[in-house]
């Protein structure tokens, strides 16, 4: 990188290589980067009878997540939805490209933006491979790119009438996380909302579930945008109906012992910051995928079923119920 | 995509489903698309042989365009700037994603965006696969992604000492253009203005004369922060020296109208707006190269040499010249 400048203060290119270029082309850079950071374009090596699988997500200060948080839970958050993404497909997660708007080149921001990014990415075996940096309001776009054997993506539409809903993990902890870290909610029980909090700011993407999933689950999509926003696009794409218990969302211990499962439930059909997988699951098969989960420290839930017809069908122990909530949508 | 909704207002699945996925999914997508827009991820199939290239870049209202231009230029020059960041590379452009961040949902806002940016993609045979639109501060950032030949990637750092400095086109237009466009510079010749303007809003990546480049120039940069900042970059990465005669920067007919030489030299300095394409070239191949150029109906010019050492001395006609600026620089 170019250091022909006299000046003290640092400027973009300084920035991207003390905080991106030397950290992401540090100890264990893939072998399939042929190209790295510093050039115009990366160039990277896509093993043969792969399908590339590519997505990107950005995070806004103020609408994804509070202005003045942590930087490396940003960090690390604009790749967690990024490799969630690529969960949901069945894809094994290789490289990232990071489009950073930032209001100033604050050097400590950097560090821990930059720390929370490359930790959860080295934990992944992502290499960063380029990236752009720009002033303006605080924005992070993260691109992911990733393989999946040849034909082998998990969709959004494969799934058939008869298949089990089943989703990962527990639902809406991040949203209850995120509602205690405003201050729009409050407890006494501080490890309870320590670990609610930690949902939202340190998401663990479903990676290496997605890919066990892939060739047993019929459909997958991760739940971004909530439950309520996710399920109808997974049902649409499949050309299904849904049916969901919600009495069986599964909801945490630190969540039940903030707010009444009514609340909770509301939480788990509403919040997408979990990042947890939604999928649909031939009966037959529900039992070996849950088992893989449980080999991952996870738990698979049924949660209701598919059917013939469109539309999403919520009750609970067989009464109709109306979420008070719709998936989080931007421009409504 | 979704349409569960009885509201009247378009929300975000909608808006891209309307200005996006119909579209990029229209007349003739890739065949090599697997998904497209409308899953987690896109799932693309690179040809054998074939090294992938990724590349991202971004545009931030106020910063990279004025605030209130016109959106269909702002969707052109969003993938214009990764195209050419493909052209530097000798790459084949193929696919694209799109992360946007826009105050409201504007539905004549999105028209002409969508409009620019998808209109320059058809013309490169690029297929829009997958996106996020989010509400904020307006930010663009495309990410590209394209092929190349395995192992044949056009670097910063290939040139050799002797190896002619050439140019594509002519310099500085797009940053006299803005400053005509900002009111910062006037002109009564308005034919020669609207040229100028024209070239910062809508510029010509040289993809296709990179891709002929490649093999023949040893090194390539795109000129995105202005030769006085690109060039050490390229010198740099070889490990080389520049030395530019700046009386040989080509300087268009238009831009000659308008302003004084002196001053059209600084322009073609300092502005990275034109996105033209700077290469090493060993000097035995100049001539196949600048014919390649010609077929083109595009030029190649001279205007120094690479030698042993480091830094970039320019002078004019023998003698020292200082460039009045340096390379845009985000964070000074």
């Amino acid at each position: 990188m170019e250091s022909s400048s006299g000046k003290p203060s640092l400027g973009e290119f300084e920035l991207i290589d003390r905080y991106f270029a030397r950290r992401a082309n540090g100890p264990a850079p893939r072998g399939d980067v042929i190209v790295g950071i510093g050039d115009d374009a990366a160039v990277l090596r896509v093993p043969p009878n792969a399908d590339l699988v590519a997505a990107v997500d950005t995070l806004v200060e103020g609408r994804h997540f509070p202005a003045g948080s942590d930087p490396r839970s940003i960090g690390h958050r604009s790749l967690a939805v990024n490799l969630s993404d690529l969960a949901a497909m069945g894809a094994t997660p290789a490289w990232a490209t990071l489009a950073l708007t930032i209001p100033a080149a604050d050097a400590e921001w950097l560090e821990g933006f930059s720390s929370g990014l490359l930790r959860l990415a080295a934990d992944h075996d992502v290499t960063l491979v380029g990236g752009d940096m720009t002033a303006g309001p605080l924005t992070v776009s993260v691109q992911i790119l990733g393989f999946v054997d040849r034909g082998g993506a998990l969709r959004r539409g494969g799934a058939a009438a008869g298949d089990l809903l089943a989703v990962t993990g527990t639902l809406g902890d991040a949203g209850a996380g995120l509602a205690l870290r405003m201050g729009r909610m409050s407890t006494a029980n501080r490890a309870a909302a320590d670990e609610l909090i930690r949902r939202f700011e340190y998401p663990a993407p479903r990676v290496a579930f997605g890919a066990t999933a892939r060739g047993v689950a019929s459909a997958a999509i991760d739940i971004s945008d909530g439950l309520a926003g996710d399920l109808p696009k997974l049902a649409a794409a499949s050309g299904l109906a849904a049916a969901v218990d919600v009495a069986k969302l599964p909801l945490s211990a630190a969540m039940r012992s903030v707010v009444p499962e009514s609340e909770a439930r509301e939480f788990a059909l509403a919040a997408g910051d979990d990042y947890e997988l939604l999928l649909a699951v031939p009966p037959e098969r529900f039992d070996e995928l849950a088992a893989a989960a449980h080999q991952l420290n996870l738990t698979l839930t049924a949660i209701g079923e598919l059917r013939p017809g469109n539309g999403v069908m919520w009750s609970m122990h067989g009464v109709f119920y109306a979420p008070a909530v719709r998936g989080y949508d931007h421009f409504r």
